[in-house]
């Protein structure tokens, strides 16, 4: 078994990407994670470029990582300095980080043109760089910048940057596809060359996404000779990202079984966790088609699949979705048919026949939501109440009903903060209660005074959060916001999506009208009557 | 070069994808456009499936494709039924299209499983299906369905079945890799293997993307044989999607030049349009960093790339984005640097120098106002006004200024439709307008109160319309919808981008607030203030 050392560049090329932003805790929180998943180096970021990174140097020392090392990023010395006087270097030293990565130039139009000296003393420069760092701190390692498009200009000056390097004291040369532009074949050949070229280094790679193939690059230089793969958690990274860590481990480890070790032991388990947690961090949505940890990763929603994968999984999933911690999903969409229903009342405890009126009953009632933007593929809490209420069962009712609501919001002038107020008139277990309420937003108003009727008959309401809120507009041209113009088509409006928890769960709603407000509501009732049915039920349960 | 057919699948597999729905007219928007790039087969749907297919093969008979054949998608027939009376084939064959595609079974796990023949009685059945179709209709292809698993576990019997199915009339054995779990150097040595066991027929490759390799493995494929390739527009499909084209289309044009022809020769430059021409229709966001065509495939954030770039694009680019009809953006964002500025700058015309007193102020100021959400690199408008107002230039100014607006929305009764409205007073060129509308949903009443006040003195807004609105939460735990507990940080709120167009132009505009209404009309006020600056603008520019 080969052992491939994982190096993580979340916090530092991942940040790159156009939509994230990491402040400092954000950073520690990641870092945290990635040590307990086994990850081999953090890099932690630039200290000489902003002072967040150089914080969180100062900050990560109060911890004790059980596995990874922390790295420093930087460059070689400026062509003006030395070593000794740089303050990229010196930067690195200060962060007191366990290794110091630092980027040089090894394509010589690169030497000529961005850095503007001489190809000898750029070799120069490498070496002083390398070898004051390796004096300073316990690891150097040399990320080779658009390594593999100076190979194909100039091998021999690109061989010979690398060997400067190694012979100065990098560990490991990092080869890097900085552009994104290079193909996989390429990258194995010129794996290869290298590895036989500096057999003495051990040898990594570091890709970008470019071209949609950094994940097929960074197996393919493993296939080849690298034991070192640089990436991110969720491909993060500059225009089309990094390689993918998530999806180099799991191919590493479940498609070449025997063959190579990689992260802690029970890493993959906790894959799709680690996905979301850090996806949650840095507040982008994860890609529903993420590979292996996305939420469709192993969502079936054809009818012939669903009854084939009902059968038997291996027919339609390359793996066992516990193996990287997702879950296998059957989607309810317009084209579901009998047998996804029967399967999703299943799930939830019933045995349906397919036959049953009922199903068909559900299911065009289903189809009829979802053609007007109801997406129960997001929002199972609310198919769930659908269901129940269809089949009558025991713990579902309307727990209350709405006469009217009325919602405010006004701005007194440029400067001012706005102000909202809602009212509720509801009839909760035969009484009416009329309750009003100040809050951030019309939203959080209604929902407020939507709280303050219910909580008097049902305390339990206190346990529950709203942890997210999401709205899409569901047509691009009908809005229903296009100057004095009528909509044009009915389908036209909002969807709001609304996760709440407890303590023990976590569901999600789904409300749509034209009408932020209206959708949101809806979102809300149905919220609120599932965290009230899901205890009813526990109450009946324990009883028996 | 070689001539590598584009067979594409976005109506019927991509339509499998979570959260994609496509109706009738989706369905021949797409077609339209998918022809005028060239693509060698448009896979229309799955008649015998559903009837939006069925309608799909009758309306698309009424265009006069230029280059485009039409195929449709169906199956082997059934195991009971013979091909004469099998009502899969007659639905293929009513269809009308030009060619039928239809899976069969390879892997014997399937035959066996799924199946539940015998082996001679599968190849019977791929025999007499594809025979009889071909008798019926111009062309037939053969999707091997779990191909390389069924290779793997029994490669004779997987090469019989192509046999059989190329020894009936199938003009293409298509080696479907369907559950997506197969490495690129497996997919290369089997079709290598299979074009010698089978030398006169076309080999194509279909792959999912279930390991992020589906590119990879298209390509791979193509390199060791294969001349036809299919996949879908931006990966949609099924779980992790299928083989993305708008990946595959360049790397074989521009990084093999020379060796591969493929679609129209002005393909590439119209990938980008195309591709977010394809998501407005199946109405999901352009997956931000995808390769080639995404909105960050160019985006240069860092600072010090960003003083590289400004030199010379090569060294950051692996293509001109231009190649494939994208642009490169320069990101204003916390990490920004003033070369940023000054660079954006440049491109609304603004020679300014790194030093002057107001780039620094501009780069303070947009730094305060991304900490608490405001998205500047998706709102470019909003960005271009607060750097124009900074700058004092002429043609910008405070159209209008708000004394007060006040919106209500109440709903009377469950069964009822709420109703909105909003009042605005304004100050515009010195004269108080007070207007109020009613309208669908409060933004939009917002909005029409606001165009009906200004509408007398700017009659230029008519030609404005508001084509998408997007709301986001901008820190997960801390919505203000929590119950009575106060608000956690003062950096929550939602975050409103909303998209504007007139008849020569597109833009974004931001707000940020807690109160979705007031973030809503930050960016409506922006918006309608960046049209009259650019009517402004345009008009003196006009009397010069």
């Amino acid at each position: 078994m080969r052992r491939i050392e994982f190096y993580d560049t979340t916090l530092r090329d991942g940040s790159q990407a156009e939509d994230i932003q990491l402040n400092i805790e954000d950073k520690l929180k990641i870092a945290l994670k990635l040590d307990e998943l086994g990850m081999d180096y953090i890099e932690g970021g630039w200290p000489a470029s902003n002072t967040v990174d150089q914080a969180f140097f100062k900050e990560i020392q109060r911890y004790q990582l059980r596995h990874a090392r922390v790295a420093a990023f930087g460059s070689t010395h400026h062509p003006a300095s030395t070593p000794e006087k740089d303050a990229q270097l010196q930067a690195l030293i200060d962060s007191r980080a366990e290794a110091a990565t630092i980027f040089g130039k090894t394509w010589d139009l690169h030497v000529a043109e961005a850095l503007r000296v001489a190809p000898e003393r750029n070799l120069e420069i490498i070496r002083g760089s390398v070898a004051h760092l390796r004096q300073h701190m316990p690891e150097v390692l040399f990320d080779a910048e658009h390594f593999f498009d100076g190979m194909k200009a100039n091998a021999e000056y690109a061989l010979a940057c690398l060997k400067t390097a190694h012979q100065a004291g990098a560990r490991v040369l990092v080869l890097c596809d900085t552009n994104g532009g290079t193909m996989p074949q390429e990258i194995g050949a010129m794996v290869e060359a290298v590895c036989q070229a500096v057999p003495e280094a051990a040898i990594g790679i570091h890709c970008h996404n470019d071209c949609e193939l950094a994940v097929a690059n960074s197996l393919e230089a493993v296939r080849r000779g690298a034991s070192h793969v640089q990436g991110t958690i969720n491909g993060y990274g500059e225009r089309c990202g990094n390689a993918n860590l998530c999806s180099i481990a799991p191919s590493l480890r479940l498609k070449h079984p025997g063959e190579y070790e990689c992260l802690a032991p029970d890493a993959l388990e906790r894959l799709t966790h680690l996905a979301s947690y850090v996806a949650e961090v840095v507040n982008v949505p994860l890609f529903t088609r993420q590979p292996f940890v996305g939420k469709s990763a192993f969502a079936h929603k054809g009818g012939v699949h669903v009854s084939a994968v009902n059968r038997m999984s291996r027919l339609y999933e390359h793996i066992n979705p516990a193996q990287v911690g997702n879950r296998q999903r059957i989607l309810l969409t317009e084209l579901a048919g009998r047998s996804n229903i029967v399967n999703l009342a299943r799930r939830y405890g019933f045995h349906l026949d397919k036959d049953e009126p009922v199903v068909k009953g559900l299911l065009n009632e289903l189809k009829a939501k979802s053609a007007i933007g109801y997406d129960f593929a997001a929002a199972e809490a609310s198919v769930e109440l659908l269901l129940l209420k269809k089949l009558a069962r025991r713990g579902v009712r309307d727990f209350f009903t709405l006469v009217k609501f009325h919602v405010l919001d006004h701005k007194d002038g440029p400067g001012q903060e706005p102000v909202s107020t809602a009212t509720v008139l509801l009839e909760v277990e035969g009484v009416r209660e009329h309750t009003a309420s100040e809050g951030d937003g019309p939203i959080n108003a209604l929902d407020k005074a939507l709280r303050k009727a219910l909580k008097p008959f049902y305390p339990r309401l206190d346990e529950m959060r709203l942890i997210d809120f999401k709205v899409r507009v569901l047509s691009g041209g009908d809005l229903g916001v296009e100057g004095d113009k009528p909509n044009a088509g009915s389908a036209c409006g909002v969807r709001v999506l609304i996760e709440s928890a407890d303590a023990s769960s976590r569901w999600v709603t789904v409300g749509v009208s034209h009408d932020v407000i209206e959708a949101s509501w809806q979102a809300l009732v149905d919220s609120v009557t599932y965290k009230l049915y899901k205890d009813e039920l526990q109450r009946h349960s324990g009883e028996e």
